[in-house]
């Protein structure tokens, strides 16, 4: 239907992006061409690059396009002897704009799934197992979602910290900051309440 | 604050497309680093080729990657002697869906607008009027959007056919099929009222 097999092929690989549908990729197409070719020549360019060449830190895992990410390589973050065990490296993007952690990453890149054939050797469990016996670790930081296949991951970790002697803890659950209690849900509310603290 | 600078980069040059935002661009960078490399690779050198080749059909201004598209290119086209006038290749596209005309077109690529310094000579009009002197034209149908701009271009249009003696048809504006007449603007009810025909 469309005049060109270029175009055609152009919105089709626009469909790859996540929440892009046909309508929305034939807007981008058309929009790039009639508007905004530099901005799509540079967009090629740099997935290209980012593809090719952004793989996982040797350390922590996360994406990084060096061996060691720059998080890994600053020895002031060596100090604090604590590690964080987070799913993804967007999780660590969230963790870093706080400015209050001042540790190391482990990224697992997932959670355990054993349905979706996602076991421990996926997430690279003895990556981080090696780093507990190598580096100076004082704790553990479980920071992984508060789902279910999250806490199955951070408790599975935990007792893996045990057998090594390393302090493990979790991230607290509870009322986020400017929620209003009627519209939370009746877990965290539990959660809340288990987690109250002395005022 | 991201681990690395190809990334940073990828999440800018992904703002470029049409209403992604930093939030969205971010989530595209790490959704397509996870899970579609090959996907990405593809958009990559798709985006690439259709800004390099595609450029505006020699008759009608579509967007093509031959000289000539295949609309203007298909000789049983030419037969109806109708040229339909378009703002823009998507309108080409909404009209060939319905499968109802079967006549060549002229694709304006905006429409006039003296603020932001488009005139006839920006919607090469030139080439419309060589056209309307040596093809056999029996109507030119004038299908710029119902909007200020889009109906003083097809008002113009309208002139240099009279001119050059060539009848002028603008399609009918009235209420949408399937639309209620409840939420429909008084505007275009007062088009559905003057345009009126026998049941």
């Amino acid at each position: 239907m469309i005049s060109s097999p270029l175009i055609e092929e152009l919105i089709q690989s626009l469909k790859c992006l996540p929440g892009v549908g046909a309508k929305s990729a034939q807007r981008m197409a058309f929009n790039l061409l009639e508007r905004n070719r530099d901005g799509a020549l540079r967009l090629s360019r740099t997935l290209h690059d980012a593809m090719e060449h952004v793989s996982n830190c040797e350390r922590c895992r996360t994406f990084t396009e060096s061996n060691i990410c720059h998080i890994c390589a600053d020895p002031r973050r060596a100090e604090s002897a604590q590690i964080c065990v987070v799913e993804s490296p967007q999780d660590v993007l969230a963790i870093e704009q706080t400015l209050q952690f001042q540790g190391r990453y482990f990224v697992l890149m997932g959670h355990l799934s054993p349905i979706d054939g996602i076991g421990p050797n996926e997430l690279h469990l003895d990556m981080l197992q090696r780093r507990l016996e190598e580096e100076k670790v004082d704790e553990v930081i479980l920071a992984t979602n508060p789902t279910v296949e999250g806490e199955a991951t951070a408790h599975y970790i935990y007792q893996m910290c045990q057998k090594l002697g390393v302090n493990a803890t979790r991230i607290a659950h509870g009322v986020p900051v400017g929620g209003e209690l009627e519209f939370i849900d009746g877990n965290t509310l539990i959660h809340a309440f288990t987690g109250r603290r002395k005022f």
